[in-house]
């Protein structure tokens, strides 16, 4: 909506791919501001990592992020968000979101039930930073989480639809609804599962709503940047930098199974320890 | 969640004494902050009043908050809100939310038939500017407003529940279910209309889910603070003062029939132009 002054990048960090789902969102509610984008390829997945490698590396990428002059950081990655926002809230000069609460408060103003079911990798569930999160707003909500660890790779492989992903979403969801038939409210608490979205809202049916923590942390940006006053100009040119630490081929060879053709050109990172 | 070391309060700003909703969710979701709440009843209503009057009388206003060196500042008004947000936006030295935002998001994630009920003054319905928020959310969202000019009286008078104000709600809500009998959201325009919430989920029933807009707003406030690590210590001792510009014992007759006994002793205002 509003119009403003400040061109400053926002910056956006993921372990790898999966945040490209944000930055797509953000991308598109906001195609005024411009963004950079660091995947840690080099370290990824964070998942089985231990919560101090993951605070560490997440540090060290989120300073490589904050030297770029940005404005707003987000962490587009379940794991750092759920073992790493505060300690980088606590060292960032500029303002931090995560993706946990945004995706948490739209599925707690979506349920009616009060039933709400959570699906994310192995280590999101393990965290618990979901039903945290979805305490917090409310103390009377049930929550049930599933892993799906079959859905990141059939996404990254370049699955979006076909017998063998659709028969992994059903299966999964199946397992979900059974574990609690109230639900009517499921939260994708992993920045790959938005790309599975049509199979998922099959899966479920129409009277499970289902929430893309994705979609609502990029209204938690735009909330922010409006709130701060620091919205780029309407019609700026807009420059959108994907930067990664791994192997750059191997990163655009998955990004373009993820938003193929859509991608900026992808650019090598040099992160480092203080 | 977070503690912090940020304890300068927060500024509250409404025309009158319906922003006490917003103030009392705060103190509800935040009771560790610091709060500044200030009510122009000696020019209130703002809603029949022209725009530019509505803009000079909130700049002045929140001037005065920032005078009193808050870090956030929170336009607790619906009015002032819809007329007034950018401008306040522009002239402030720190964030500052409405209330409009907050309540369309709730709304937008509460919905699934798209059809979303906004009961509000004629002002704010005559303002637009919650079918222009939810519209920013989806474009595809169809959205009925209703102006309910006999309920804020009526709560002004005490009336919380009995057959007046049941016999009100029931009418009001009848004839917007009538026009558009899809809506399954009714989003809440009126800082007053929370304290209603009760007779309105009657009038409703169980299918439609009933949006709050102070709620909201006290949710946002709190991601505000977290995303810029600007949360009071956990434990502190929180003050929370409330102004007005009008008269004290009028002031303190309506807002104890709001909130009866909950309320912090009022203050004097002296608001002045630059």
């Amino acid at each position: 909506m509003a119009s403003g002054t400040d061109r400053r990048p926002i910056g956006l960090f993921d372990s790898g791919v999966g945040g490209l789902t944000v930055l797509s969102a953000l991308m598109d509610r906001l195609p005024a501001e411009s963004t950079i984008y660091l995947g840690d390829n080099a370290r990824a997945p964070y998942g089985p990592r231990p919560g101090d490698d993951v605070r560490a590396f997440t540090l060290e990428c989120t300073r490589w992020l904050l030297a770029h002059d940005i404005k707003l950081l987000v962490l587009a990655c379940n794991t750092a968000t759920s073992q790493a926002l505060p300690e980088v809230r606590a060292a960032s000069s500029v303002p931090v979101l995560g993706v946990v609460r945004p995706g948490a408060l739209a599925a707690a103003a979506a349920t009616r039930s009060g039933h709400i079911g959570v699906v994310a990798t192995t280590g999101t569930v393990g965290s618990g930073a979901y039903p945290a999160a979805l305490g917090e707003v409310a103390a009377s909500l049930h929550v049930t989480q599933l892993a799906c660890p079959r859905l990141v790779p059939l996404v990254e492989a370049g699955a979006r639809e076909g017998a063998e992903v659709d028969h992994a979403v059903r299966g999964y969801l199946g397992e979900l609804m059974e574990a609690d038939p109230a639900i009517d409210t499921l939260l994708l608490g992993c920045t790959h599962y938005p790309l599975l979205r049509p199979l998922i809202e099959q899966a479920v049916g129409p009277r499970v709503a289902v929430v893309d923590s994705a979609f609502s942390t990029a209204l938690a940006a735009e909330d922010l940047l409006d709130a701060l006053a620091a919205r780029a100009p309407d019609g700026g040119a807009a420059t959108n930098l994907v930067y990664t630490t791994g192997d750059l081929a191997a990163f655009e060879v998955v990004a373009d199974r993820i938003f193929p053709g859509a991608l900026p050109g992808v650019e090598q990172a040099i992160v480092t320890a203080d």
